[in-house]
């Protein structure tokens, strides 16, 4: 099986990891030659080459939904999943118009230009969080607003999504895989812990009925999208019990990096079992598991010796340039219990940011 | 860190895949450019280009010791374990003699030149095995002879050793690592499973007692050969509760494959953080597990979708030309208990060799 995968990050690059086990080769399609998946894939193509990556191709899925629109068209036909659900992604207004007329709890919101956001803000009521249509990943393109008075400086005729604030108890997500027959399998609920908009860590968390709860949104919102392939599902658990969509995304997410270690299948394996036809792997949790990101750290900036010196505790190296804030690699920790885990996470935590781990 | 690997089949391959997770680079060095680890190392060298192989890596290790001996020479400098070790195991009088020296218990055994075949198994009284001395792996180049008249045709100048033949209760292998330090760990006991001298499957198996004894075994002799790596040490449990060491294997070892969906770190991955210096990963188990080899199958000759359907069963398929009996690729499986990883590595060997599963 030969698979496509439009973007060369992290999510390509675990992809093909995985991937390999099944004996599968792998094309990228990304302009940087060096990025983690175009450095390990058996051959990489510029966005330019992109029909001659589409003919040598049996499948193609994306790692990134912000690839350029006349890509995604030309490969629109051998896309797994439908290139509509990755141009829903790369727009926050249809993301929520879709999950809105679908009938999902969404925190409460309303969209419109920059020169109305005044207008919008006063309709929610502050605290909202004003949120760019386009180009949202990680943080980037939002804002948490209190007061109308903050909200200035952003393009008129540029659109955006204002949504009320949510005081929520905990973060949560479920990840679920549909095969191409309707088969539907999910991966443990996880607790996220963000800082500033990005994913810092998280865990498996047993709680049953509120994964009850969201495994059958999850399937319900899967069925709907007749997705094939991933969908990550991003829930605020608010404090009075009820759950609502934050964010969905079609594709392999990083609250589900732990699954590398943690689970029976990973999801970077049955994303690819999902868009090549293949039946769906077991998503049984082996062991406690959760994961902690390294951003804006390179290998000088901490000891990865006393990181691998946790007990249970794996690195993930994406070998990209550094960036203040960039997803640089991650630390997957296992356990015999929750607790156990939760314990490692705050150890990594102290080795990769001491300064802001002492303070709180 | 930038890893040399000599030879380039499935063991390379593994720790190749394993390693990446770290960030690291892999030359390969292997006659040939398509074998499984050449294909996906950053770079491949064919044996006459030692010298600039061995300049660019940082450390060397061996995934296989049957290298030319010239090659190993050259690289000795920068190898882990020390070359010393793979040239032990390329001859099996060497392998013995070492341990016989050293005092551990092996069945009672000789060794000679072919000409003194005779002599040697009417010494030993049959049944015993003859092996030959050297290219021995996977059954290759050993018989098991029940009367001396069995004994001809072999090289009158060859070496052989010629060796009681057990009549064992199980077959049990425990694999250690040992980092420059010292420190050692072992992963869990596996019962293993043999067909006409090729492992067919093995699974995790909890007798305290045994791996008790085995794992003193290990660690001792790891101390002893001073390894800086992995020791895979298959040893017999015979019938009157004693451990007697058949082979030993100073490298990733085919019992050991399910360590990549059974323990929190695996035995490639060991290999690595060994030679590299990095400290050792924790070898609990997260779950019962087992391993079923693909031999002389290729993807047409078996369902690898009926393989995928079953829970817990991950495909590892290495990408090399058929031959009879070859190992082609393993199934690992893994389980809420050793029962259920038994009923599924039936229900994998049942589904590669229906003819002989049938026959039993």
């Amino acid at each position: 099986m030969r698979v496509g995968i439009l973007g060369g990050g992290q999510l390509g690059w675990m992809t093909i990891l995985e991937g390999r086990k099944l004996g599968f080769e792998f094309l990228v399609l990304d302009k940087n030659p060096n990025s983690p998946a175009s450095r390990i894939a058996d051959r990489w193509f510029p966005p330019e080459k992109v029909e001659e990556f589409r003919e040598l191709c049996d499948v193609i899925t994306a790692e990134f939904e912000h690839v350029e629109e006349e890509v995604l068209e030309k490969v629109s036909e051998k896309m797994r999943p439908r290139a509509e659900l990755i141009l829903m992604k790369r727009s926050r207004v249809e993301e929520k118009k879709t999950l809105f007329r679908l009938g999902y709890p969404l925190p409460r919101f309303v969209w419109g230009t920059g020169s109305e956001l005044k207008e919008m803000v006063n309709l929610i009521g502050p605290p909202v969080v004003v949120k760019r249509d386009s180009m949202g990943y990680d943080g980037k393109g939002q804002w948490r607003v209190s007061s109308v008075k903050e909200v200035k400086g952003l393009g008129e005729d540029e659109k955006f999504v204002v949504e009320e604030f949510v005081d929520f108890e905990a973060e949560v997500s479920v990840i679920g895989v549909r095969d191409m027959w309707g088969n539907i399998r999910t991966f443990p609920l996880t607790e996220n812990h963000h800082s500033d908009g990005i994913l810092l860590h998280n865990r498996t968390r047993t709680t049953p009925e509120v994964e009850r709860e969201a495994v059958e949104l999850v399937k319900s919102l899967m069925e709907d999208l007749k997705v094939v392939g991933l969908l990550a599902v991003e829930l605020f658990l608010t404090r009075n019990g009820k759950l609502l969509i934050n964010e969905v995304a079609p594709r392999p997410h990083n609250t589900g990096h732990y699954t590398l270690d943690g689970t029976e299948t990973s999801q970077f394996e049955n994303l690819l079992r999902a868009v090549c036809g293949l039946p769906l792997g077991s998503t049984r949790l082996k062991t406690p598991a959760g994961m902690v990101n390294i951003l804006g750290l390179d290998l000088e900036d901490f000891s990865p010796e006393e990181i691998l010196k946790i007990e249970g505790a794996k690195l993930y190296w994406y070998g990209k340039e550094k960036r203040p804030r960039r997803k640089m690699g991650h630390v997957n920790v296992v356990g015999r219990s929750e607790e156990e885990v939760s314990v490692k996470i705050k150890k990594v935590l102290s080795l990769l940011y001491p300064k802001e781990t002492k303070k709180s």
